[in-house]
């Protein structure tokens, strides 16, 4: 595990991204660090709406946390949209999906199936995510379809407003499933089923002794998150250097590289729980965040850019849409049976690397 | 339950359909008029069916019921394509298994679910609904993929016969599965799996102390056959002018309008059941329809159209395949292990908004 | 079972084949006695590979069967490369997975379920197999999506190998994962699981009591592939005037006569094994087969290919990829559950037969 002290210095990459950015003109540089620095602030706000979520009991905790797990992701997507970079949103939508459910997924599945011959997981969870991501993958494959076919009647922006208000919706039903009328069954996983890893850590620790004042902790809060808007704009303004320095297309930094970034905190959560055999803490962590991003980032992104009066809407790349649609499909095809074993990890991060690679190679 | 004399009553709205077309030249009027006279025109034929059905055994009497069970969907059919409305046929051709898996399975789960926390139902008719509908879906998906790239060797007709037999003989196959091989095992089901609501109320029933004669059920089918044929007439010849004052593109036309009307029986007979929670005949109402219409309505259909000299073929539209492929695999998803909860019917409730949605955006 | 003089008398088709190539040519003749030729060629390599891995041991032996049990693909496919037949390979790569998945699991399923009610077989080996082949349907869809797109970014070599080193990985992680890990739990099956009809027939006799001498076993393996190289070149030479004689496209040739031809064998071996009812033997021929063609035949057949100079990679045209990745749905549909009845076995042969009529019509 890394020490507190290490967390707490990483803070520093912020200041530093800025002095670069005002000082070097180094795009590529700013850019880099400014990804880096979104790691603790991410872990940050985590932290601080667990510690908000325990003094409320467990319903409106959970649902704090449901609903503010994927925070950095919004406000990074907040900040590329101001600046109309549609491709990078879309992209680090799509790319965070895949991180979660393959790189994370994966990972865990192998870290867990290196000492144990069989994994078992909550096959209701397992299925209830599959389900929801798989509706997410519709979402996307029926404006993408219609923006294809040169189609007068189709207007991008009236049909993914109205996707995406099934989707808020549908991931409302959700939580009402896994808070309320299916809570012992999907309960035992969910007491330890957390979309970011302060919280998976604080269930493992027993309650605080003086858990921090709400004050505090709100500040915190509030703070980090002023924190990730600075750091999301300097990423941003970077952006245009950095993909004409590397030659990188836009959707590639945002699949890969500002995905990865973006879940690193829940990989490294993920990983620890799988090696000590939790499997479902450990899955639960990917796909919860997974279902998170799909159907409730998104849309919200989706809804903003379009009042912000960018092109901001569900039509994805072909290639985004048939690699989330395989992604899903692998996940189904592995988790539906509630067991797996390492060759199932390997197997999800061979379709990861592949579709990496292809990534690379789209204009 | 709607009393008896409604449904008597409503017979007198295909005479009103008749005398709107006669008289007033409004042909959305027309339209929907006609289209509503389908409803008890169908449940009539499910009666007379049912009744004949009855007298004859057990064997013969599914095989009735299994080949009549949709003649209402092959009527209109047969109307539509006579008057060349291709797009129509194919459009409702696809609503009508969209509606059958997504709308009515997802609403009957949703109903069975709001009091029962696991739904559960026979894994092997849910498994051999899903796989004979994957085979439509193949079976469409082939020649579509053809008429895409401009090929050469492509002959949409003699392609679409070939695999017509191939469907038509699955079907055989199939019935032979149900009524004969596994008739046990599918059984405890088959003996309440009805295709039309009147052999699901009829199973129910103690068997009728003094049936009616089979003169009188041979009456009553013929008598509502030929008024279904009138009222697909008016509506097949109301469609043109509808389709143009309601700016409303034929095949949203046909996959959800068309589509919801002629499944509106097996649509309340499944909520039926599913209320009281008999969810392997509510279930098996939807895909027992939805399978009769991708393996026998449709190939029949497409070697009529043939016959006539139109344009029928299997060859749908990209977003139509897509759409099929998209429910199977969603049912795929949620029924292959056996069991359901309502969120699991919600979610096909939103895949079919979605979907359709989107059918009301293409050209 | 065909008697062994059969075998040895079906030697003399290759001599016949360069007769008739050297003094009649008669192109369309060529073809076809070359292509029988190779039956008995892939035979005795099979037996000779199994005579080799009899004396070396299981793990060794395993390991040798496992990577020379697809040797004639091979040398086929080495051959039509060299005379820069690419769509001849690529047509008899996705021809050969089409044919074990659903022509030879589908006739097995059929012939064990006729005179059964329920086939059982190994979850964990149809899970592992459907993985593996799901990952080569994305290895293929990743490059021809690509292909699609005009994208200046795209390379296809370079993507091709990079992602075929990611198959051959995969490869030889399921190879650790079946003889190491996780042997006993596939164990089972594995000890009678082959990819040739020799080893399966090996495995069910009683050891010899005077095993061959090794250095004979070896003459016999360089004799046979030595043979199966000339047969290829007779074959690949007449291939252009076959194609033009019969108006048959070079894929359809490919995908259809070549991929039955050259999986006879495993489909007579697997069919004489589901027979007698050991569904884990006889779907393991063809799934083992298949997931070795997909997972290093092909990748293979890429890198020589590349190294060759020729146009080789792994994009495909959209019916062969659109038609692989059916048929592996297809088979999960079927497969995950671990039971089958013959009514699933006539629904992939369903699916090859509406496929197989598909790539008729393919320019």
């Amino acid at each position: 595990m890394i020490a507190p002290w290490v967390w707490r210095a990483a803070w520093l990459l912020l200041p530093a991204a800025w002095l670069l950015h005002r000082y070097t003109h180094n795009d590529t540089l700013v850019f880099f660090v400014a990804c880096a620095s979104l790691i603790p602030l991410a872990r940050t706000m985590g932290d601080a709406t667990d510690g908000l979520a325990e003094r409320m009991g467990p319903a409106a905790g959970s649902l704090l946390n449901a609903t503010f797990g994927n925070a950095a992701e919004l406000i990074l997507g907040i900040a590329a949209l101001r600046h109309g970079h549609v491709e990078l949103v879309k992209g680090s939508i799509t790319g965070s999906i895949l991180a979660n459910l393959l790189l994370v997924g994966g990972g865990a599945i192998v870290t867990g199936g290196l000492r144990r011959r069989r994994l078992r997981f909550n096959r209701l969870a397992a299925s209830s995510s599959v389900a929801t991501l798989f509706l997410a993958v519709v979402a996307m494959v029926v404006p993408t379809l219609l923006s294809i076919g040169g189609n007068p009647r189709y207007d991008p922006s009236l049909l993914s407003e109205e996707i995406c208000v099934v989707l808020i919706l549908m991931y409302a039903l959700s939580l009402w499933f896994s808070l309320r009328t299916h809570r012992e069954e999907v309960g035992s996983v969910r007491e330890e089923l957390h979309a970011t890893p302060a919280e998976a850590q604080a269930a493992k620790k027993p309650p605080h002794p003086n858990p921090p004042p709400v004050a505090r902790e709100l500040v915190r809060l509030v703070v980090a998150a002023a924190a990730t808007a600075i750091a999301s704009e300097l990423l941003v303004s970077a952006l245009n250097g950095t993909v004409s320095t590397l030659h990188l297309p836009e959707t590639f930094v945002g699949v890969v590289i500002v995905a990865i970034v973006g879940n690193a905190a829940e990989h490294s959560t993920a990983l620890m729980f799988a090696h000590r055999g939790d499997m479902d803490v450990a899955l639960g962590i990917a796909w919860e965040s997974s279902k998170q991003i799909a159907l409730l980032v998104a849309p919200v992104l989706v809804i903003i850019g379009i009042l912000l009066g960018t092109q901001m809407n569900l039509a994805f790349t072909r290639f985004e849409v048939v690699a989330l649609g395989m992604s899903v499909v692998a996940l189904a095809l592995i988790a539906l049976d509630g067991e797996s074993n390492w060759l199932e990890g390997a197997f999800l991060l061979a379709v990861y690397a592949v579709i990496g690679v292809g990534f690379f190679f789209v204009g």
